[in-house]
């Protein structure tokens, strides 16, 4: 352990109890926090927007919100955690029997203890989620009902790091920054993907690379609304999210199927020997969902550990720092870190020599000694290399049709790349 | 049991004692009892018509025939089984010993109690199929053998149902006729698709339908040959055959082996849960033969419950009645009508919204609550369709990637073209 | 056994004692005996010559060699096996220390008895390689050491044999004649290569074979080098190899991986149900590397026994004509001769009669008595090539998909062009 497992823990903790939403000062206090992190760009973007099929809707505050009994005990209250609040919830106040409060009352009766998450962005409502304990403990009778919230035109709120690569090509890295005290969904995922981009500026790396946070679903849509030109340079992508639960990875493919994206995350996972899983496209998850959609169809896939809505816990007050731990952070940076190191090594050379084998003895490429059958690793690489050049066949291809190690592919070609035998 | 199974079987019993050949009165007869199911159009062609590589034979017509012994007993009456006298037996009115009449008769020795039956319509010959234990039976000694037959120019007959659809193109249903007292092989095929024409035109079906009752070979031959511009617009098709036995389904595919029509069979199939076997083209069996000829290559399987030459029954007195049961009929008819129904509903549409996921929300096709993860199975069938409409997938492929029941599927792409965001 | 297992034995226990190497004269004695077998075109290349991107190296020649003990006793020599002097060693006489001379001494310590192969073509060396048993048993103190060996400008030798065929299109199969005293690798192939042109010789096969008998990789690289406008009909080829010992057949694709030669070795090693492995291409190996250098990629595979390197005896003395038996040679010999049998017959039919089935009885091409399930071969054969004689399959295709046996197929496909039904 490096330590930074606890580091992307710390900042999970750090972040949890804030109410995000997919507007509000919400995201933008978690985004200032990134922002000690990792330099972000931030974008406002006007209430009324239009942006592709959809509008910017309004910004929502909540400043208070509460269930208090008779006594004036606050039986629930916003300040214990932000789930108590249906997202979007318009204010509320007033006194009301338990009878009348009921229909506004989410619970997870199978999880008593748990309070469930809950939203109404595009159907104005009001509502508190609450543990089916507390609603069964809360007797007949009247309450103060409280919700002093604002919906009211504003702006929604997004952000990119970006780190400049020697090619102007894109890798995007997106994660969605819209829910509320909810751990692994998807804090874990602006963690490793803040640590990520840290590490990854430490060298220039071969495609620029983009990180986005955003609100889900409407905050992607408003980053590709806005972003028509530059969606043309995007070469590859992942979405992180669920990346810190105890469960193995998954890697959801783009939904081509076949991107360099899928091709390299299976080979990473696989090579590492890691338990894993690896899932078709659905159209349903995260914000791969709209970088997938047909229109686009970008080579994005969505790395998470146990996969969307596959654990108990997902979307409840379970979902807490607890829940996620260092060292599974940790994993997931690592499989990024790797599969971006494949990604961005990753390229079609053309042999220059391919009518037979050049000589690589003669330049220096190849053990003098024959007869042996023990030809060194490196070797084997170079040949593989040099038999696949063909323009149609990248270094990945190589290392799978080789069983080689991808890096001991890559040295080849580099090396015969200097001696003058492959082109870019 | 909707009495469907013992109405054709009642069918098949009405029509077993003719004597069906390539051409004659039986095959006249059979067609007039099927058209007080359904209205057929009859065609009669002359016997010497081209027909691709072929020519109309001349008419075949029995009258008698028997043989009979010293005491002028009838030991083999064509009055008892159609399937005692050798297809297209020439006339022959003789006395001669039993080793001279050997020659001519046809047994199966292992299936002593069995009529086997035989034809010989492209050489002229005479004979009797007989059961072994008769042939044993007859003591050496001299017998009346007559066969009371006419082999003269006249016509080859067949028959057309069709029920309009809402487009032109069309569906051919193909069952042959030609065979004599066989139940399963093939008057179970016939009252099937006798059926399954009477239900389509309960409604408009998409493709128009067309039921072809047409000898074996010969008979699809002269409607191919007679119909090469409509060949055209056969966009599917479905050969029945061996519909009534006790065995699991069969479908064969056609000579591309991926045609709609094999991928709906497969699917449909599959989906219903029915034991079954998938089996590969081949260039023998019954009609699929000359629809899938490489100068046609339509797609066109062949649907059957034991397959062609399958159960020792095949083209022998034991395919009787009792061989066919209501249930399998019914059960062959079911998979045909499930298949029509996807098959009538599979269509490619284009997402007129391809970019980011449109907003169901607000078009009232998505339920506004969010945050649970029971998304449902109408919601999930709009986004799967939306993600590959894109003019390549068709609404089957949808129901297979997603895993989703094809009519839920076809249903949401309805709601989402009625909402203006597919167009067809 | 015909007795051509043992006369391939004896070939190769002729050959055994040469020492033969890149260059020089024991790869001429070596030709000068395949040509009592097969009359060989003979090839001498000059030094210097370029021949793609390598240079013909100098002729090496070695008349003596030894190492002597104080007492002047030989403990190693040449003269006992061809494998004792470190192939292409310039010339030593001298003097020295066991520590002195022990750098140029190659031994296989975990085998101790055995004697390796190695050679230093492209670096000035020399060295003796020796059994570790031989070593350990001489005492430290002063050894004669002399290589009687020049290295000079002369020839590269390589042979060809051409069996004419009714096209000129080529299939070549190539052995290497480069190794010394080791009779698996390749003399075995050699002999099996040599009788393999006898056989084919008998007929007049349909493709033109040409048999190349060079050394390894400079051979090869020289021969294509030479005949660059020969490869533009090379369509089919084999490399022969290790063709001799007791394990099971290997054939090792082309790099291609679907190409004839790939199909049609599956094919017979399949169908004749033998024991066998079909492996990937690897650019290691033998002359398939230059064959199916990206720049030709030829359609060539590769045909050993136990595989390149993959048995203990591989590049040592153990490798000597007791590792090989005749019944192995007899087999793999039988092995060509079926796959050269299905490749020479392997064509592309056009049906002429596509539209519905031709009528094959008034051809002649059928069986008259209709009604029985028991069609002949014959028959089946005859429609599945009707069938998928659309230009786009080949008889292997036929033969494949019906399961039938690639002869019945070829012989149903020959009747049918006869009968006019199919055009080549």
């Amino acid at each position: 352990m490096t330590g930074t497992g606890e580091r992307m823990h710390a900042l999970v903790e750090r972040l949890y109890p804030l109410c995000r939403s997919i507007t509000g000062d919400g995201v933008r206090d978690t985004l200032a926090i990134v922002d000690e992190y990792v330099p972000l760009r931030v974008h406002e973007v006007p209430t009324g927007t239009r942006v592709l099929d959809w509008t910017v809707p309004q910004e929502w505050n909540v400043r208070d919100a509460y269930i208090a009994d008779a006594d004036g005990r606050r039986v629930v209250d916003f300040a214990a955690s932000s789930l108590h609040v249906l997202g979007y919830s318009v204010p509320v106040s007033a006194t009301m029997t338990l009878a009348e409060l009921r229909p506004h009352l989410h619970t997870l009766p199978d999880r008593p203890a748990w309070v469930p998450y809950r939203t109404s962005y595009y159907e104005r409502a009001w509502g508190f989620c609450l543990a089916q304990d507390t609603l069964d403990a809360m007797p007949e009778g009247e309450y103060e009902v409280r919700i002093d919230s604002t919906l009211a035109d504003g702006h929604l709120t997004y952000a990119e790091h970006v780190v400049p690569g020697q090619v102007t090509d894109e890798v995007i890295v997106s994660c969605h920054v819209c829910h509320p005290s909810l751990a692994n969904d998807n804090l874990a995922g602006v963690a490793v993907a803040a640590f990520l981009a840290r590490e990854l500026a430490e060298r220039t790396p071969y495609y620029t690379y983009r990180f986005i946070f955003a609100p889900g679903t409407i905050g992607a849509i408003t980053w590709l609304a806005r972003n028509a030109e530059r969606v043309e340079r995007v070469r590859h992508g992942l979405v992180l999210a669920c990346a810190g639960d105890r469960g193995d990875l998954t890697y959801k493919r783009s939904r081509r199927g076949d991107a360099d994206i899928d091709r390299v995350m299976r080979h990473v996972l696989s090579a590492s020997q890691r338990p894993h899983r690896i899932t078709e496209f659905t159209p349903y998850g995260y914000d791969e969902r709209q970088y997938c959609s047909p229109g686009f169809d970008l080579g994005v896939g969505s790395l998470t550990r146990t996969p969307y809505a596959g654990y108990p816990e997902y979307h409840t007050s379970a979902d807490n720092p607890d829940f996620v731990s260092p060292r599974a952070m940790e994993d997931t940076l690592a499989v990024c870190r790797e599969a971006f190191a494949v990604l961005d090594r990753d390229r079609r050379y053309v042999n220059l020599s391919p009518y037979g084998e050049p000589q690589l003895g003669r330049r220096g490429l190849y053990d003098s000694l024959g007869g042996r059958s023990d030809a060194k690793q490196a070797q084997m690489a170079m040949l593989w290399v040099l038999s696949l050049a063909d323009g149609e066949h990248g270094l990945l291809d190589v290392a799978e049709r080789s069983g080689l190690p991808f890096e001991t592919v890559a040295d080849a070609a580099e090396a015969l790349h200097a001696a003058g035998l492959l082109k870019a």
